[in-house]
């Protein structure tokens, strides 16, 4: 299983890596790691991918973000910006059992995660809206917890 | 419902648009209407989204193709290059209820779409492997028929 890699505006252990974001995101410039860069294009960072939920306060991004992804020839990049309200969806139990996976689009009342009960019993934690499964993070814990943080189709009202 | 844009090398009617492709796909640039372009890099032409099937032959695409998606503030680029090799899957049957969309990744096993036969039993069409779903193709006919064509995390090996 591969992972993508995240790029942030604002990184707090940066890594070796950079992305350029012209126009808005209508140019996207990866940088060779030799290359200087000195245009007034917004310049990403890489950081491990596992820091994610760092860059998110009160289910919002507090920098731009890009995730890239490759895999089977094919490059998937996904570009968003600071303020890009993302939901949160826990799902905890005695065993937990997730059925998709970062990346993975999601219509509503798809399962998320399945969810055993100490006394065997299974239930299901569905998606409330449509859209996009953007990072999925294991929550070391007495009990089993994962959380899904979705980018919604539909920008989330206040 | 808004649907993806598509962009292709060798664009058979193309639209208004242009995305090139410099590096390998290290750089990535939408262009302007009236923008010019004199680089090296590939230039791929907008073409209509529903024409997506007329760039795949045996499989395979026969063109370097780039699908660009934008919701909620987010901003998805995903490229695939010529000679990738595409799995299709059809879902055929009385009624056919698909399940999963255009950009949703799946896991081995996913449902596709739920089939209804004449005499009302269900069943389910299945993904053989993990991967993205990229185009999901209705098929005017008698029996009801969607093609989903599925870009695999790995590679397909003849």
């Amino acid at each position: 299983m591969r992972y993508p890699k995240l790029y942030v505006e604002k990184p707090k252990k940066p890594e070796k890596g950079k992305v350029v974001i012209e126009k808005d995101g209508k140019v996207i410039r990866f940088l060779e790691d030799n290359e200087e860069y000195e245009g007034e294009g917004k310049i990403l960072y890489k950081v491990i991918y596992d820091d994610f939920p760092e860059y998110i306060l009160m289910n919002e991004l507090i920098c731009d973000i890009l995730l890239y992804y490759e895999f089977g020839g094919a490059k998937q990049i996904t570009y968003l910006k600071k303020g890009t309200k993302l939901l949160e969806v826990l799902a905890e139990g005695y065993k937990v059992y997730p059925i998709v996976d970062f990346g993975c689009r999601i219509l509503e009342n798809h399962r998320l995660a399945a969810i055993q009960t100490r006394k065997g019993e299974i239930r299901f934690i569905n998606t409330p809206v449509n859209g996009i499964v953007v990072f999925l993070q294991e929550i070391p814990h007495k009990r089993e917890n994962y959380k899904f943080y979705i980018l919604p189709d539909k920008e989330i009202e206040c």
